[in-house]
């Protein structure tokens, strides 16, 4: 029956692992809509959020069995129930992506307003936390947790950045205004990406060490 | 033993209840402090928030214990699963009265751009969709929990309304751009509160139907 249980815990982390590899891609296909300006990408990236909610249910269902059949306790129940609200926060990373997606899909009707630069340098950091994120839950590894957590500080940053000089375009020409509320929106959503890889670091914190590391760590 | 176990599940009932009725005062004391021009009301609500995450905290330990002591199968299983994923939305409900704080007290700097009438109805929906939807998870009221779902649809075309209405102005005159910015981020923050509101009311028709609810109700 352990080594069942075992195998089964294994399982479930390589199912939650793959799960963050489709998110990851997500984001990396829906900044590629962006920045090439393609539709036909932009929509395959909505379509294919059907896969991320499938794992959602998959991954709940396994854990809520894992819970039913071994009644697991201490350090293993834990790890299954930071699963569960794991795979909540990837699901929404998910819906991020399409998100932007359908921004993407409204901004390729009209012209590109600028060269995009910081975008995608706040997409690549997000994608990297989500990725060390999810590693330092199946490694329980809370120094890469932590580091995770400092680097949300450099994706506020470039928010802050990209909004600044979106406001210039839009003070300089009204015409302008649509366009880049848009991509203040985009980089809102890449905030949240990053906000959620947090939420998970945060969590891999609290079930390691099981003390008050939500909400006291510095954002 | 399992008269203990239900006395337990009731307490859960209530702190929850408890923390939903803080998050709902949260939004509600924000959007008096946005009309009513109170800075020193928006720091009270972001001070407050430490009370919102210390019941995450509490929430999230109790159902551990509750799991691992009484090992609970099936239904009340699911409900103690389900309380802890619910706590992380009430949690982040309270990060966006936080967020509108932050908003209002920047706009407080500046003369106000117009009369808010808007945004005031869309967070009193929001509100009662929280409301709603924690009601259904008391009651494992499946009915209420698909009209929260329903009435989120409200709340996206009251967003949408303001959006345009706000563009409007920008377009007519460049120095609203940065007040109307911020009131579109703070319908964006409303509109979170709803989807959270939202994804609470999936979860409790997902843990009394058992089926796959979420992501295949129409939003």
């Amino acid at each position: 029956m352990q080594r069942h249980f075992h195998e089964e815990l294994d399982a479930l982390k390589q199912t939650l692992l793959a799960m963050g590899g489709l998110v990851e891609e997500q984001i990396r296909r829906v900044m590629i809509a962006l920045l090439e300006r393609d539709g036909d990408l932009a929509r395959e990236v909505i379509e294919r959020d059907t896969q991320v909610n499938a794992y959602d249910v998959e991954i709940d269902e396994t854990c809520v069995e894992l819970l039913a059949l071994y009644q697991p306790t201490a350090g293993d129940l834990r790890f299954i129930t930071t699963a569960m609200k794991i795979v909540t926060d990837l699901e929404r990373i998910g819906d991020q992506a399409v998100n932007i997606a359908q921004r993407a899909l409204e901004l390729n009707q009209e012209p590109q307003l600028k060269p995009y630069i910081d975008l995608p340098r706040m997409a690549e950091k997000a994608q990297r936390m989500v990725k060390e994120s999810l590693d330092a839950y199946v490694g329980r590894d809370t120094a890469l947790a932590r580091r995770v957590c400092s680097e949300d500080a450099e994706v506020d940053a470039l928010k802050e950045q990209i909004f600044r000089e979106l406001l210039t375009f839009m003070m300089e020409d009204a015409r302008t205004i649509p366009r880049a509320i848009r991509l203040i929106l985009i980089s809102r959503f890449l905030e949240r990406v990053a906000d959620h890889a947090t939420n998970i670091a945060e969590m891999v914190v609290y079930m390691v060490e099981s003390k008050m590391v939500r909400h006291t760590l510095a954002r």
